[in-house]
């Protein structure tokens, strides 16, 4: 069985690509992998792929059928057997469909390598997974990565190798000076200061040097420090990050312009969210948690343009699994500084939500590469939390940045290429073009 | 006491207008006199007012310190004892506040004429008010509503009057074939099929027959009729509606465009409206619901472009007031056909969220009028439930309809005037210039 | 394969009883069969019934294992069929434990006999079932009905056959004054007045006659008219009901005492429920509607002691299934008359909840029967929502009413038997013994 | 004016009392003095009050009016400038209607003493408050307080006077070994280590030795300590404590006992609290905090029986001031396993909830005093958090255990009394009696 298929449904404009998926039996790699081959086979539609619209199919994407997938993961497991257990946890994937993919699966476990897991943080040790590599250095670890990379592509003959982040969020990491030059970093990489960088970090480095396209799906901003961005630019791969935009976010950025259409002020913006599943033990160990909480809470007093109250908790809740559930209270102030609310209760299954967006970002990242576009894809910001380069959280004006991008494909029209985002370099958003 | 005062903190920008209240003694209309006045004298801020946002700011609108009041109600009462009776109910306007403008609101009671209550439907009947006046014939009423309307502009030396309905909901009415032109709908008007008009189409007609503004806060279709758009334009007046999107269907109409960003699949909106007031218990009524609902209900299929199960509840909770409920609840389909949902409980004050809007609408009408511009007003397309005319429900391509005006005044560029839509005919919308 | 197989978990204090449910192939009984012989064969615990907790395993219940299953129905089904669309609608049941059970299911298909509809009304009509009986008059269906229940009977050697309405939903029915003695209502039978009787007053009386418990689960007062308790005293059946009380309504008898607890005047109870599947399809229409909402409605002002404003709504939402979701708006008064809320979301599934009540409801009844109790049984008010005969809506009194009831049964202490509750007679309630 | 008057419409029985708060300018008191002149003036009615309600009102309670109210800050305040503010920020105490009680405000303004701040926590410091008093020694600090309470019952002539704390809460105290002996901890407060006893136990003390009546509404263990119990019991005054129960916490004591009725399996309790104000600002530290989240944390398993997931926030959103929010989502397991959810959104006012259990406190308090009870009032523990004694937090049970008091004392039957709590010592509770 070979770990790629064809659907009769799906119009294949291409040859075939790679997708390496870092955290690749994750819950979410997991529901994408077998999403995407289950759409391969015709069992599955492809509501939740905003390139599947009526607005952006008729574009060159490559299809879902065509995608050759593999991975690093730290944790020794099966596609079935994790599979079986988001079944067990969630219902989200269906018995009886998975029985028809199996084979599929099998034949996609002989290409997850072992993954990386330096300075991954406590949450990532708790875990005690058996199967992460050791290197020597970090050179020494990026050279092994970029060889698993480049074994895959050559194996499967593949046109290219996407290269998504969907590890579990890392804490905080503190740039080096030297991360703002491509050159100054690579010798960087060479001394012992270098040791303190995270596994993101190095991933990010290799797929660079490989050229291959790189999708930062977690708020690791190492992944893409200017120097990683620069190294893409210099190899032609196109890059985009970081942290996924699938949820009480996404709900944020789409319902924020309304309170600024009306000149209503906002008071405040509290928000819980509640989690359980691999990915909610993590976040709850709070070196890990300031991460993700620095980037879901930059997004309201952008959109609104003065500073509010604003909190955004997360909470570990086993029982919940993968169903993560947020409330939002939104306290504001109309005529007359009469102060009025706004709740809402936002019960959705992550994996479900992000698979499909990871998906529309392999199509895009591809598209880029196709069309010889390198460095950062400010055209994909709607699916961001924090959006490199971008100043723009307002989901609307992101999405129609994005549907500007469609049109200049269309029409066969050039789009900004090369592009690299320093700290506070601002490629799209408050001061548009 | 004369009805109106500048307050230093506005800069007048021109001479002063009347704004002419269908239903002045309404909670809604005694929050915008009310507030009006704070703000004139500046013992209120103008939060809610989008065009006190640095956006706007900068038009030529008319200072609200400059907008003389007077209007038309069936009920006799006066300005203090309804804002006492609103304090007593909702806290909203300040006591110490009512003070201060306490002879600002006797003088405007001095404009307040007897209203027009024909056909108006079981509910206002059942409010046995007792200033409504009785015309011989609908063209007598016509004649004495402008001329109350001509009086007050004179015996205050106005530029103009924007006449603006924020009456009672009516139950629905059937549009005569004669109501699609002008000259066909004043021959009609003389006959005796013409008793069967409401209320709300004669004041429409004797605004436009006057050459006045005329805003339709309500969901009464009757009022622009294209006979009426017709006569608006003939005389040079700029004409706007219908049903001011202030709560529910507003945050529908900003939260509906996420879902089509991401390709998730809408099945059910169900939305449960609770309130009080005497807009409540008017509402409560089954067929003035009726006309509401309706309004209310089309939002949804228009922004995401496909029939879903949708439904609007109404219901009159005496224990509210003002204060309005709304609960609604999205069931949605994502990846793989999964279903999740969001939930949200908006509490807001409906007269105080209707109220700047209204003084924004005032404003652009007299704005457009300034301009020359007369007929349909689509550029304010993002304050009304069913805007005539405009085939948009996406809050956020509404509101940057009207930036694109903004820009276009500050430019001192033209923008289509005399417009009328019939029905069926789409000015602004789905086929987008 | 035979219909019952003893769990080795579950200690038989007894022989086999029959359980026969009409409505058999509904979705609350085939969760309800489904599940008893998942506990049954050790596949599944005891969670969601009252008799499997400490404080009252102890009693002499039948065991789950001991149940033996048969039914009326109108449709024709089968069991495997009817709980693998309850999984793809709702994944309630595990497919792979349906596997396991795929006999039992089938051996219980064979005790499903066609059902009587008599004027079940109009949306039973439109669901077009094609299995129901004809009789020639009410008289030969009772004799009908109560023909198979004894053949079940006998065929299966049971002790007794504990029979349960879980049929959808009938419109109200006119009592006639014949239905307040058994043997005018015997004679009353015979007319053809008796034409106008709904099927549930039928299988009512069937029961009765047969001398077998029946549990009234659904709403339709009419199947325990106090001729029927009367004639079920006559031959020593125990009988209860009405309406399930599993959701919205469960909450509202829990939470409305706090209110009284502390003296805040609850001033409005909105609750709106929102439903799909085949009950919520039927609830949808009006008449039988009305039953539904009269019966949630009379809880309230009961506990609480004054009247209030309150509205029950059930609409009817596909997409749900059987997933029902509630929102309930309380407002309330404190100190200094100051107003504040309290809002809930309720989001169960119906059969889930219900089923193990049944199972408990069951029980008791089969408890009771040994003990030769006949007649009303007032200990079971807490799974009602218009216990007969009682009138106290209060959960925690009606729980330790059934703890009272234990402990009796526990010292082998006598309970009231023989009971009939007439119309506004009460039993147990505000006047407490 | 006197700082004290009759209202007609309550029946005197008795004599004066004096009513001691600590805190005496904080929100509660505040609301809770001006909400008391309200009523001895027939300003308002008495809703929240339990001792008003038919139940419970022939009970020989002191009439409201017959309370003579002084206390303890450490701030400089008056009663009308705190009682504006509350208006400013929440609107719950009525202009026009203090403006009638002005003058009653200002005499008791003239029974406010400096307050103690011994070890009162960071947060309580940063207050910056000025009108704290400074003692030698904790003793010296108990004897000054004493000496306030004697002079204020002299001056007014006074039958007794019950103290209250309602200051804010402090950090958690480690209780000394002595605490559990009267003399022990007697000759502990002479020694230097009594330096680290904060403000709250000293005037728990100061209460006890003066044989006043004391109510702990705080969750400040230390007030209660059993030495300081048991010199109340020496002295014939009765205490009552820990925590006063008005909000969430009350929520979850009503409904966490319907699970266990269903036998349903709560697996998740996520508790969120956000209030602004004084309370909130001191609360959002996060020593403070630590105390009562303990307080409202044990609840739960203490109801259910088993241990579960919970967690409580609480966290600091200034924009609500007095308004507490708190959302709560339970996640729990019925039949076949299957996961289900009840979320709660509670909006109260704190200090409008609080003021008339605190009055109710106060009666039931001087009550007993009457009826020569002492030491541990288990009766009132449905308006506590922490019911000290009390392993009882199942709200139903609790009131059912007061009304069971109130028909001991209308039948003049006697009630234990002298009794004290030691650690772990339960005298209602699981063990009831």
């Amino acid at each position: 069985m070979k770990n790629s298929r064809k659907s009769k449904s799906e119009a294949t404009k291409s040859g075939r690509i790679g997708v390496w998926l870092l955290g690749a039996y994750g819950g979410l790699a997991t529901t994408l992998v077998a999403g995407a081959r289950m759409i391969a086979r015709g069992l599955s539609g492809t509501t939740g792929l905003l390139t599947a619209t009526d607005a952006l199919r008729t574009l060159d994407f490559p299809a879902v059928s065509d995608m050759v997938f593999g991975g690093h993961d730290i944790r020794r497991a099966s596609y079935l057997e994790s599979a079986t257990e988001i079944y067990a946890q969630n219902r989200t994937l269906d018995l009886q469909k998975l029985e028809v993919i199996r084979e599929d699966l099998a034949a996609i476990d002989a290409d997850i390598r072992p993954g990386c897991s330096l300075n991954c943080g406590p949450a990532v040790r708790g875990l005690k997974a058996k199967n992460g590599f050791r290197a020597a250095s970090p050179a020494a670890a990026i050279e092994r990565i970029a060889a698993d990379l480049k074994d895959f592509q050559a194996r499967h003959r593949l046109e290219t190798v996407v290269v998504v982040n969907v590890a579990s969020t890392e804490p905080p990491s503190v740039e080096p000076k030297e991360a703002s030059d491509s050159d100054a970093f690579r010798r960087y990489l060479k001394t012992s200061a270098a040791k303190r960088l995270r596994a993101s970090t190095l991933y990010g480095v290799a797929a660079a040097e490989c050229g291959f396209p790189f999708i930062n799906f977690t708020p690791n901003a190492s992944s893409l420090w200017p120097a990683v961005q620069a190294m893409a630019v210099e190899h032609g791969a196109p890059v985009a990050g970081n942290d996924g935009k699938t949820g009480e976010t996404l709900v944020k950025s789409a319902l924020a312009p309304m309170f600024k259409y009306r000149n209503l002020q906002v008071l405040t913006w509290q928000g819980y969210n509640i989690l359980g599943d691999r990915d909610g033990l993590v976040l709850s160990n709070p070196k890990h948690k300031s991460a993700k909480v620095k980037s879901k809470d930059g997004v309201l007093s952008r959109i609104l343009g003065y500073p509010l109250h604003t909190h955004v908790g997360i909470d570990y809740v086993p029982s919940l699994g993968d169903q993560k559930t947020a409330w939002d209270f939104i306290h504001f102030q109309g005529f007359l500084d009469y102060k009025m609310s706004l709740q809402f209760t936002w019960q959705g299954c992550d994996a479900i939500l992000a698979a499909p967006v990871v998906l529309d970002l392999i199509r895009f990242a591809e598209l880029a590469r196709r069309r010889g576009e390198s460095g950062l894809m400010t055209q994909v910001s709607c699916f961001f939390k924090s959006p490199v380069g971008v100043d723009e959280h307002d989901l609307h004006f992101q999405f129609h940045h994005l549907l500007d991008y469609a049109r200049r494909v269309q029409a066969k029209k050039a789009w900004p290429t090369g592009r690299i985002a320093r700290p506070g370099e601002i490629l799209f958003g408050a001061h548009r073009p």
